[in-house]
């Protein structure tokens, strides 16, 4: 009966691989510890981004911004919630960085981790050229983010990249890692942190606020204007939320002044 | 007190008819084993296929695919939830075989759960017919699958059908039958697959992912043109679900290798 | 503590007022048997009326039938979750019969609740029309139910509303009553389910499903044509559904045959 | 382990900061007594207000009104779950102050949390700028609300500000204060009737429910037409839920009369 137990608390554990849980079972396998959570970062990068750039790919414009947004943001909700006991369900350098700096993972699976998204962002660009029309692909420059074209944008895109990763890596950290905070909606707070975001931001900088996002179809497109920004504002933002948590909204065990 | 105490986790049983947890109180009935569940997986289908159906025939340009794509999702998140305990809510035989493979039900309930699915597709279309104009349903072709006209694009619509239908097999999987990762918002994730991939790939294939969807609408229009894609495409997505949990994502009950 | 252990599975007492719980305190004043489950009844019902109707006289066209599909289903997830563990919240006499019927409640509170509902569905059309101007309100008919138009449109409009309730009653039996599918997710089902039907048949019957959302605008408007369909339909719709609990579908507690 | 087993039940507590739960863990610091609340309640409403802001001015015509009321339910959703066991989430006077008349916090916080929330909201206005072109900022002006022209919509527009706020706040009264209804829903709960207020209301007030909503963009703008609409309904309304729960609704501990 124990096994059937798996109660909703064990959702909280998502979005972070706690060390101290592996250990508990003897010794996990070499496979439990790092070969599962880097697939499950690979495959839920890679379906995520195969997704969202089919349906980039495929807008119908009457839907506007709803359809993105949506499929962005349920693809979150959804890829959340299934991998989370088996890597954490980061599929973000962005996320992965705070993460780790608020004691949320081990250094040496920072590395893996990214890799493993980069990767899977990667396969699932390709994916989503196997699965369009040629015209459309390129129509839509393969669902790469393009919205930027001239140097006046660029310090708009780049706050607007920051303010609304550090806004969705604040409700990640709070919502997974601290531990005063922790709860089981997780996986519903980051998706609809996404559809918020991209459906107010999606023209000032396309809403990208993931680097693994904008590597896949960049590489298949070969496209690479102002690709910087959707590293550099992101990771940013990522930084800003994990300081926020560190140094003021983190409970006891988290905070690092003023306890 | 005892009988009040039914908590969310019990949701985490849903998807799978755990045959252990009949034999618990003592020895069900043939009616709990046998004829609840099939009539659950028909009436399930029934209404999944009618109110999809409707939604397709009385449609509004002006919604774009939000509409079938809402319809679809939600109808899944609801009977998935309202049947759990009664018969795992399958609805879908792309679901039920992956299930059987990976340990979620008895070989002996496969055939009866297909034929409920089927007939209940049936049953659903015919309703369909009875609600709407004879205008309107003939316009929608009664919500057959009819996106696919010619041969270039059939490898495009296989390759999406299976793609899609393995991610939301994989979120079944994961979600109702991997004990690690099982977890109660499973009604939310398998509904939310279905908004996604309507919305992202539904002008590539339809976004069928479902046999007995397709089935239904197919007989009472007599339009049996690619049918086959709506077969093969969902089967072969499954079973790289399955394959994808036996050999790399599933617990170390589940996954039959590198233990 | 013990205060503060409210669970989530509390909520699974919700769509019903269980009348032994009241008894374990002692016992609970005429106040809490009586008059808050009645004016919870009326208060939720009038807030789903009211803003279900402001919401059909302010639609935009642009926004098509989505508008008033997630405010209604959307309004029953809120009001459902609110008033659930004060008086079960049904706010739709086509649900009072069939949960009696299934035994979710006491006989002698059938007519007040269904009486409470009716009033309050007036009050909400009321205050609809307070907040609206007489041109709009005029223009929409005060959301009262004009989509019946001839005489050969009722035979579709009966079988739409007497399926969808079905469907919809029989999620709220099945989710709320029937104590071996009883889940805490309820308020979602039941307001998911009035936005498929909404989104699928509004254009057959309007998708009322609920007499005392019927009979509110039709008062203030003195618009009765075809007003009994949107009786007959529903309850008929809630028949259906309690049968299908009481004889197949139920457990074994309560199943009524087959045992 | 005992930390690991935050549970679902625990979210229970959000949108409150029970003081009793403060002094179990001995004596907590300054820090979590009043500088996290504070500060949760600023940022919280300061991404509120910035990702909201940014939504209206950057709105594109063919969503409607989906597009703002998804941002600004989703983001309550998304930050009543995430900030709620640090200040309890109000983001709002015309919350903060009924929850304060129902015994769901202390005076003594009272002025410092609306006055945080008005900071936030001044804030988020401010950023809402930053990432927006000066052209779309102006044509929007800067999201404050216009709706209203003239003296005869006011009365309309107070009594709209003041039923929708009457719901939202006895939502939030029930689920989150009152012992026998609070709910872990309260987020989705929340959010969800800021959804259903703005797609049914947005035409007759804008539909701002909130103060500090209000302040931002005004002082941003420097634009006052009837702004006070949106201090006197939304506080007006709060008072009638906490009568309404005070004297009515509330259970024998929260209720003041006919116990």
């Amino acid at each position: 009966m124990a096994e059937d137990r798996l109660e909703l608390r064990d959702m909280e554990k998502n979005l972070i691989r706690d060390s101290r849980k592996a250990k508990e079972g003897g010794s996990p396998s070499r496979m439990e510890r790092m070969i599962q959570p880097c697939a499950a970062e690979l495959l839920g990068t890679m379906f995520f981004v195969f997704i969202g750039c089919v349906s980039v790919i495929e807008d119908v414009e009457s839907a506007g911004r709803l359809q993105p947004a949506l499929v962005h943001g349920l693809a979150i909700v959804v890829l959340v919630a299934c991998m989370a006991e088996i890597s954490g369900s980061h599929f973000n350098p962005a996320f992965t960085i705070p993460i780790y700096l608020c004691g949320g993972m081990e250094l040496v699976m920072v590395g893996p981790y990214i890799i493993s998204q980069l990767v899977g962002g990667v396969i699932g660009a390709a994916m989503s050229k196997v699965m369009t029309t040629k015209a459309k692909y390129e129509e839509a420059t393969g669902a790469a983010f393009t919205v930027l074209r001239s140097e006046e944008q660029v310090a708009r895109a780049l706050f607007a990249e920051g303010a609304m990763t550090s806004l969705i890596a604040l409700v990640v950290l709070l919502g997974a890692v601290n531990h005063k905070s922790r709860t089981p909606l997780v996986p519903f707070m980051a998706g609809g942190t996404v559809v918020i975001n991209i459906l107010a931001g999606g023209n000032v900088s396309g809403t990208c606020l993931n680097p693994a996002r904008a590597l896949g179809p960049a590489l298949m497109t070969n496209y690479w204007s102002y690709h910087w920004v959707y590293w550099v504002g992101p990771i940013l933002g990522g930084l800003v939320a994990a300081a926020l948590v560190r140094f003021l909204l983190g409970d006891n065990k988290t905070r690092l002044i003023l306890k």
